[in-house]
């Protein structure tokens, strides 16, 4: 019966719906929609609560279960011809062939974001399920959408904290007890919404992200879909430069121990060792600091931040040390002292190799231009893919800008994504 | 008389007496003394005038006739043969023959400053009187100290107040008018500590200024003599460099417009345009402020400060043209904005050449180490300078420091710029 309904589904080739797809972005978006045309919808939020209820609803239209765990996470599961992801007892499925295939992403906004961080994801597997429901296309394995819990951190610490406990980076105890500013824990705010679920979360036979790129590689190269090799990982330093404070006007330059000198000498060096690596690799100096500060005084310090980041770990390191050896010689040269505190370091995730390719070779069948890229940011699919194969199908956005009220994405691009998602998600759902 | 007394005293070769010297700046320290060894003494404040009185008490001791002119300068005035450098209807002498040879400098201090800027200058010239009352020496013109108001321009703007008005950079009436932070005004601070005064000013026949380096220059190099040359000319810079904001993850180096990157190819570009140029070159970045200053965000606007100093105005002019072709070539490369505004424009102060090649002669003729200097920093004799030939007798100072409580002087070192001082002043004393 499946076998057949499914041959026959393929055969009609279900085709996602572009209208339907941008008109439930653009309704999601008016909950919390800010007057710059962006969206203010923070974590656990009563908005938050809002737009969770709006989707969840759309999702059980679309025939599906939700399911609500302890820190909050939403799955809605569409049961395939070989179940739901659950055993008869409630515990989730450990049979690899029983797991679910999903695709999610967050709700939750910054304080000035856009219509399309995040909820673009977790409404592309939306429009996969009605298209499904539509065509009524019964899948072998079941369908999961996932909408993960604060993912972006502004509200609460850590950032991607739903997927983070789902993945068990951190438990979901330690994070309920989180408070935002005003004192109120993940809980209390959870409760206050009608998150604070029981149920336990279903393993995924695997997992694909749409987002939009929040970078300008592909709108600058034109391209439509980006095949997300993996994260880039990430080492945080600060930087303490100390000289010799001293008078701007009496001292000559060979006398200086000039911290801003020296400084403004690692940042270009942090430019050199990025510009100069392979694997996606970049080097920022976001924060700078100069003591005293004052026009006629030589600085005597400066602080300031780097941020590397790479694609493949043995890279990063040798980054690193390219940094050291950098602050070495100018600490020798410039006569100053270059401490180095390293603050953060997350390796860099790899996404699954054959569901990569896959995308890219959905995207060429569908006629999409397609390019393989890294997430230079953090995404719910980094820590998800510590527990089964994962991918990241990205599409560009305007400018590249995002985590701003004016981030904007085209109609076109958008479905462009959901088609290959739909692909994708076929393929693995059988 | 005056002619056989000089031949004699000139035949018993006065001395300064370097512990008297030593004992004055110990015992006008006590007055405004910091618990760190440094004294705080604001310009016309109860302390200062406490300052005034002591000192004025000593050059009336030494023979001195002490005018105070309505901006608070003091001038004490040893008669000479040729009279006291005024006329009988109480006007300033304007015949060249008979006008004062001055020494002088400022008693205001730092709000934590040192014991020695400024001080040691006006102590300097009470040493020259003393030395020259005990030997009972007579000299043609009459000799003047001088206490510039307000050098520091610490608590009232604009700075080296008194000089200023003295050469007529700015009116008495609007420098009374300037109020500190609590209202209060130069008029009423100079009548509170009884320094509103009515008396002319002399004019003069040649003007020293003994001073502490304020820098490393004669400590480095272990001379004890600087012939300060002249002052040197400062242009001081606002500069804005524009890019664009975008988050350090997503965004490969080759497609930012980093501002941070370009501000600090500038500074370095400052730092060599200063290396490579003549004529005393400084070339100091000592604001920077980054936007928005965050770890994982290029910044999209670096702003900055650019302090241009040097001997000679058109080699000055020549700095500045290098610093906006760097900011032309940077802006094109990094494709940011680069806006720049002149903020101050000081011209170069050249001191009277004979005067700077006399104190080179006697600081070699009393044995003492000596070489060409340039003031770095602005000081009364670039304002005197303007009326009469000028010039600035530098010594060492502990590590270049000053400004700072633990400024210190050596005595010996204070001691032989004095016997300069002295040289000097008898030389142009007649």
């Amino acid at each position: 019966m499946a076998l057949s309904s499914h041959a026959r589904t393929r055969a009609a080739a279900p085709a996602i719906d572009s209208v339907r797809l941008w008109d439930s972005l653009m309704t999601l978006a008016r909950i919390g929609a800010t007057e710059l045309g962006g969206v203010r919808r923070l974590a656990l939020s009563e908005l938050d609560g809002e737009g969770r209820d709006l989707v969840s609803g759309w999702l059980r239209e679309a025939g599906c279960e939700i399911r609500v765990d302890a820190i909050g996470n939403i799955f809605a599961i569409r049961p395939g011809s070989r179940g739901n992801g659950f055993c008869a007892d409630g515990n989730p499925s450990m049979n690899p062939a029983d797991l679910p295939v999903a695709v999610g992403s967050h709700i939750d906004t910054q304080p000035t974001g856009g219509k399309f961080d995040g909820n673009y994801g977790v409404l592309a597997g939306l429009e996969v399920l009605r298209t499904l429901a539509a065509a009524t296309h019964q899948t072998a394995r079941p369908i999961a959408v996932a909408i993960w819990t604060n993912e972006e951190g502004t509200r609460f610490t850590p950032v991607m904290m739903g997927s983070g406990v789902y993945c068990g980076a951190f438990s979901a105890a330690h994070c309920q007890a989180q408070a935002d500013r005003d004192g109120i824990t993940v809980g209390a705010a959870l409760r206050a919404i009608g998150y604070a679920g029981s149920d336990r979360a279903p393993r995924f036979a695997a997992y694909f992200e749409p987002h939009i790129e929040q970078g300008p590689v592909l709108e600058r190269e034109n391209v439509t879909i980006g095949a997300v090799e993996g994260a880039l990982g990430q080492r945080w330093f600060d930087v303490v430069v100390t000289g010799e404070d001293a008078h701007a006007g009496p001292t000559p330059i060979e006398m200086r121990r000039d911290a801003m000198v020296a400084a403004a000498r690692l940042v270009l060096d942090v430019r050199r060792i990025a510009a100069d690596a392979p694997d996606y690799a970049r080097g920022t100096v976001g924060q700078m600091f100069v003591h005293p500060n004052s026009r006629n005084v030589i600085p005597g310090r400066a602080e300031f931040s780097v941020d590397l980041r790479n694609a493949r770990e043995s890279t990063l390191a040798a980054m690193v040390d390219a940094l050291r050896a950098a602050a070495a010689r100018v600490a020798d040269e410039d006569r100053v002292r270059v401490e180095i505190r390293e603050v953060v370091h997350f390796p860099p995730c790899a996404f699954d190799p054959a569901l990569v390719a896959g995308i890219e070779r959905h995207a060429h069948a569908l006629g999409h231009s397609v390019r393989r890229i890294a997430s230079g940011a953090g995404h719910d699919a980094v820590y998800v893919a510590r527990t089964c194969p994962a991918a990241m199908i990205f599409v560009p956005c305007d400018g590249g800008i995002s985590h701003n009220e004016i981030e904007n994405a085209q109609p076109g691009h958008l479905a462009a994504g959901c088609e290959v998602l739909l692909a994708a998600v076929l393929e693995a759902a059988g």
